[in-house]
């Protein structure tokens, strides 16, 4: 996200204000939008649409709405063409389409998985030789005192594979930074985000975690996995690939948002259960990410893809870690079995009050997050600067845990520990250093250490500046411009309060209690539930990632507080990183008391509009001139008429690329025989990059020249009346996935169009127990 | 469902046959429909809609529509009294009824979680009474050979309680019969059936449950459950009960559909998670049936419901059991630990081809209860006749099972068995009959048995004749005039041919086996994964009540091979149910192939349209004389005009119930004072049983008067344009859960009115790879 949150200039804020007048019962108030429609005032007509924009915008701003991004288009385009395909090709062809679509989410789900094992894999081997020689070295410079030479070895050993990672996302893919789930996010619900789907990312992404995980960074490698799925999901439904140049030409009917976002939904939902061996919590959380629709269908496939995905990488993995069949390794968190986990009646008041520290922990952890971003968006703009903050993270790593273990002399008798590398470090013969101990192994299994370690393998002081050193590490470590997600450092980070927690326990009631790493299971979630405020999915995550259905219980009590105690204070992580770079989502609900405001007041005008038939010359123009995606095609209101009030009825609406594709392949009515090739696939064909209006070249002659929109444009676009309330715009944008909506009088006449930022602009604004509905800015 | 599928009338069936010729472009077609709004034509017209259905209709067949079904509104009428109430109560009133919808989401967890435990500990308590004292009789008689004794006893101890439940659900409440799953798959679909949601049901039905268990039918107490959540949400919710005619006022603001089938929904959530200790899975199967927009709001509260209900069953039914706060009973399906059971890769393919066995037979499940369904609909008319067939099915279940243990003399050495009751019958002395410990505790225990019991417990004769029998006891229980579910004897049956499968299995591969309860697991699942045809519910809840999530791969393996080998066939119980009485449930996409069918070929027409200040008389006629909901509210066509050729432009939507209101208060323009009390709450007060026009006195004065539709009308209804296809008609009023879509011409004047009967008209047929769409007849 981060480099999109550069791109907002940095300046001063200002409070959009909208005069709110309008007679819902009399027309008049609609007749005063006077059309405009010739050439030379059509760009002064875009610019004041625009006008707001041009003031300037606070950086780090969270009330800003970027005009960048565009919406994709749930909506099927029934033109002709379309009837005409589905007339020829009839129910053979949705039989083909059918079991394509299924082999597709098959593929999904399998090289996700692969993926996935060659990322798990590569970090495993990196980090044995890595952790294995740290603690050979130390083990041996400590007794000739030369503890510098190990540090320096960690420091190196961390930094440079950072820099690595570092310098490919920024330099390469900076679309590849941080754990790609708001981006993820974002696309599910419906905003294009450039690059976000595309090979090099997917490439960037998967080197770059490798890198961080390997370099020693307070970040872990299931965000990512998420991202990988969502881009293989892309890719393979396509059937080709723009970083490859490369046209399989299989799978053409896919080449549509539709059914592309249909994909990425089972692609995301296929790295869940990849990342965590969920594939129940995987087809959750692409549900409550991103579809407004529930589709049985799609989810059926979904879940498929995810079974696929956690089986494939289960075979893997088992086969890897030496017990091939064995189908231990369902997921790459693999946080060891907790079978043996059960609870006390009366623990489950202590899990909630652990739910809502980590609700506070949790709003902490993100409003320090919030500013750090904020301050990188201000200062950290170069892209040197960038590499080298990275860089800086991951020495002060090194020396972070290096201090510890130097400093907090912790040491515990060798044998009880199931840790590989015991460091003696200062400790005595046949005893090793905790701290050492947790540091010098991947974060994942210092999770599975504080879960699993028997009672009194930690003492209070160690696990007290542990949780706070690593807290400021991962805090510091998300949002740096590498690829890392968070699920880890914070699953470590609440699992080692959690197992403090424990210790006090301990010390009050010491009979009763069950293992401590309950405690440290509890605390983990309840950090996670904190920072991120994912609901049922997250849930149904742990539970599936613990294998452990009796523990649901505390942990559902225990997300609850915290994602109630959490939203109290500011909204979970990845919300505010999405709000900060000003991406249009939709909420799940229009915000409250918005049913005063009318569509004729949320609406943008004046809209360009087509006619049915329309001058070539025309249409280059206004493609040029404007930047919008959809043009309401219309009967214009007759001239002869005394006054004229409206843009005419409409007739249908048509999109930019519909009109690149015909200007590119010379639809005009005075070629005669323009007709013979147009298929619905001619439109599919460019998807979804189609060429910009300069690459056309159209000549002055056929500038003459005319088209008819008719057969191409969608003749029956929804639409609401000037007097529906907001609520009723959105309900309708939101549940069918729309892109455009246009805006109609009484008489079915357009009066102007609603797109994602006219309805993202209202946003509830939430504080403490008081609510209101704020209107953003919408910053170009 | 029984009681619905009677009513339609016995006779021959006609295919429904309608020419299908509109111009897309023109508008002339839509001229045709002349506007006849003269009174004395009005009835004359009414008919005409329905000529069709008074042509006559097959008993049992699936290709009727009902017309007596009605719609539930999920769209919220955003009129001036709504605004009024918004902009005077505030963001309060917001907080407020959001504090009051998670206490009644509380509320709805916790008594359907008591329900549950008063059933459940019901039935144990009698069973034990019941088998203890069969097993006894029959101990004691086998020595004198007077058998004939404890198989009268049997037989008296299975005829009377289901003679009891039978009269109460025949004669009491209809409604009640069966597993209730399809009515609150219904209801969640939005088509209010009559009497489902009241509390007279739930009596009926918990007590129906009790005595038909306890009866020693093939049927479970699971379904009913799901249905009595559904009618505990939509009481409580309400705050009053028609049944005992009592008002609490309160929670009056969440009287109306929209509220209503939310809490609906988090009731059957709250009920599959008191069934079979699933809260996740509970909150899939409400998705799954009912929402057709996903609303994140809505499944946290419906989870948290879940995990309450769970939660209370566990704490009241451990306390019973005599472990108090050890929560070993989270739902009331208990199948005991299967911690242990693991699988092997080549396992995998056994179980795919166990769950295409489970979909065969469950494909034959489906066809015979199909045929003695439409059997009952056809000679088992009369109520005393249900009640007689009730019971013989009940005595035959007692003959079947005693001849089989009396035939089959498979003894077993004492010990090995769990079992409560080892009957000796004519086994040897330390010996016990198999069969009869099967057959002497309820079916829940039985399935038990077959996952845990080790090898060699039975024997493939006893085996194979139990399946056989069980299998057609079953499918000639579901469906009876008794309150009963299918899952337990599915499951049963599927068990016990799993457990057969194992027998095979060991003796082909005697030493690489675990447990033999896997195959009666993976057995049961096939069976009800054939039988229901559920997708990720089924799986979920699966995975929830056994508790072991490293066997889900199997289990997800095994229903989907289930769901498409059933689906080949036939289509799952539920929905044959609900096709043969004739619900217009819709599906969750519009049929394929029909892109090409218009919204002016889909709607109804003539429609009957109001003005906006309209004669009273003119409103009352109206009523009395047709039978529609929603009236479109239009200026009407100027009648200076040289033809008239729509009903006007469309300016609102109002309902029968609103203007049934509105004529019961007198709110006529030529009193003055009505104004003073009206508010949303007048209008919700009779919420959901408004009075009939006929219980309206209006006097001949009155009817000179005039009312403004304009302040209670929805002012800015959801319309589609004429042209608009079948597919996009249906997405927008499926998506958005409308009950009434006015279908406007180019000027936006009304042309028609597409109801739910006349979108679930169009539906896929689908028969071994060919399909098809067919329209439905619909019958009045």
């Amino acid at each position: 996200m981060e480099n999109v949150q550069n791109d907002i200039s940095p300046a001063r804020g200002t409070k959009y204000k909208k005069m709110v007048s309008i007679n819902n019962d009399s027309q008049e108030d609609m007749n005063s939008i006077v059309v405009n429609n010739e050439e030379e005032n059509l760009l002064a007509s875009v610019r004041r649409r625009f006008l707001i924009s041009n003031e300037k915008v606070e950086t780090g701003s969270l009330n800003v709405l970027s005009a960048k991004y565009e919406s994709l288009d749930y909506d099927t385009c029934e033109n002709y063409l379309l009837l005409d395909e589905v007339r020829k090709k009839g129910y053979k062809f949705i039989v083909h389409k059918s079991i394509a679509r299924w082999f597709v989410f098959l593929l999904i789900g399998m090289i996700t998985a692969l993926i996935a094992c060659i990322i798990d894999i590569s970090i495993e081997e990196l980090s044995i030789i890595k952790y294995a020689s740290l603690s050979k070295s130390v083990d041996k410079y400590v007794v000739e005192g030369k503890l510098y030479i190990p540090f320096g070895l960690w420091a190196l050993y961390n930094t440079v594979p950072v820099l690595i990672g570092s310098l490919l996302v920024t330099y390469v893919e900076p679309i590849a930074a941080g754990s790609g789930i708001p981006q993820v996010k974002c696309y599910l619900n419906g905003v294009k985000i450039p690059r976000v789907v595309r090979v090099r990312t997917l490439v960037v992404k998967s080197i770059g975690v490798i890198c961080s995980v390997v370099g020693g960074l307070a970040g872990g490698k299931e965000g990512p996995m998420i991202h990988s799925g969502a881009v293989v999901a892309a890719g393979i439904s396509q059937g080709k690939s723009s970083t490859f140049d490369k046209d399989l030409n299989i799978f053409r009917y896919f080449r549509e948002d539709h059914e592309k976002r249909d994909f990425v939904s089972g692609g995301a939902a296929a790295g869940v259960s990849a990342a965590f061996g969920a594939p129940v919590g995987g087809v959750l959380f692409s549900l409550e990410e991103g579809t407004s629709f529930w589709n049985q269908g799609l989810t059926w496939r979904t879940f498929f893809a995810s079974v696929v995905s956690t089986f494939t990488l289960n075979i893997v993995l088992s086969a890897y870690h030496g017990v091939p069949g064995d189908l231990n390794y369902p997921g790459l968190l693999n946080l060891g079995k907790f079978d043996s986990f059960t609870y006390e009646l009366f623990e489950l008041p202590i899990f909630m009050v652990m739910g809502a520290m980590g609700g506070l922990f949790g709003a902490l952890w993100n409003h320090i997050n919030f500013k750090i971003t904020v301050f990188r968006m201000r200062y950290i703009r170069p892209r040197w600067l960038k590499v080298i903050e990275a860089c800086i993270v991951a020495a002060v790593s090194a020396s972070a845990g290096f201090l510890m273990m130097f400093m907090l002399n912790d040491c515990k008798p060798l044998g009880q520990d199931p840790t590989k590398y015991p460091t003696q470090l200062y400790c005595q013969d046949g005893q090793y250093n905790v701290l050492a101990s947790i540091w010098f192994q991947t974060p994942e299994a210092s999770v599975r250490s504080l879960f699993h370690d028997p009672p009194n393998t930690h003492n209070a002081l160690s696990l007290a500046s542990f949780v706070s050193v690593y807290f400021l590490l991962a805090v510091w470590t998300f949002g740096l411009s590498t690829s890392n997600g968070l699920f880890i450092p914070t699953l470590l980070t609440g699992a080692a309060w959690g197992r403090l927690v424990s210790i006090g326990m301990y010390s009050i009631l010491p009979k009763t209690l069950g293992h401590p790493g309950r405690y440290a299971l509890i605390g983990a979630a309840a950090q996670l539930g904190g920072v991120v405020r994912m609901t049922i999915s997250l849930t149904v995550i742990i539970m599936e990632t613990t294998g452990n259905i009796a523990f649901a219980l505390p942990l559902i009590i225990t997300l609850i507080a915290a994602k109630w105690t959490g939203d109290f204070f500011n909204e979970g992580i990845y919300d505010t990183l999405i709000q900060l770079s000003g991406v249009p989502l939709l909420p799940w609900e229009p915000p409250p008391l918005v049913n005063n405001i009318y569509a004729s007041e949320v609406m943008s005008h004046p809209v360009v509009t087509l006619k049915c038939v329309e001058n070539v010359g025309h249409i280059v123009e206004l493609l040029k001139l404007t930047s919008y995606n959809g043009f309401p095609v219309v009967d214009p209101p007759l001239t002869d008429q005394a006054e004229v009030t409206t843009y005419g009825r409409i007739r249908g609406l048509i999109l930019r690329s519909q009109l690149i594709v015909m200007l590119k392949k010379k639809m005009f009515n005075e070629i005669s025989d323009y007709w013979d090739n147009v298929t619905s696939s001619t439109f599919r064909n460019d998807y979804p990059r189609y060429p910009t209006i300069d690459k056309i070249s159209i000549s002055e002659e056929e500038k003459t020249y005319f088209v008819d929109l008719r057969p191409f444009m969608n003749p029956s676009p929804y639409t609401v009346l000037h007097s529906s309330s907001l609520p009723r715009t959105f309900r309708l944008f939101r549940a069918l996935g729309l892109r455009h909506l246009p805006i109609v009088n009484d008489s079915n006449e357009v009066i102007g169009m609603v797109t994602r930022k006219d309805l993202a602009r209202y946003r509830v604004w939430r504080h403490r127990g008081r609510m209101g509905v704020e209107e953003l800015l919408v910053s170009k």
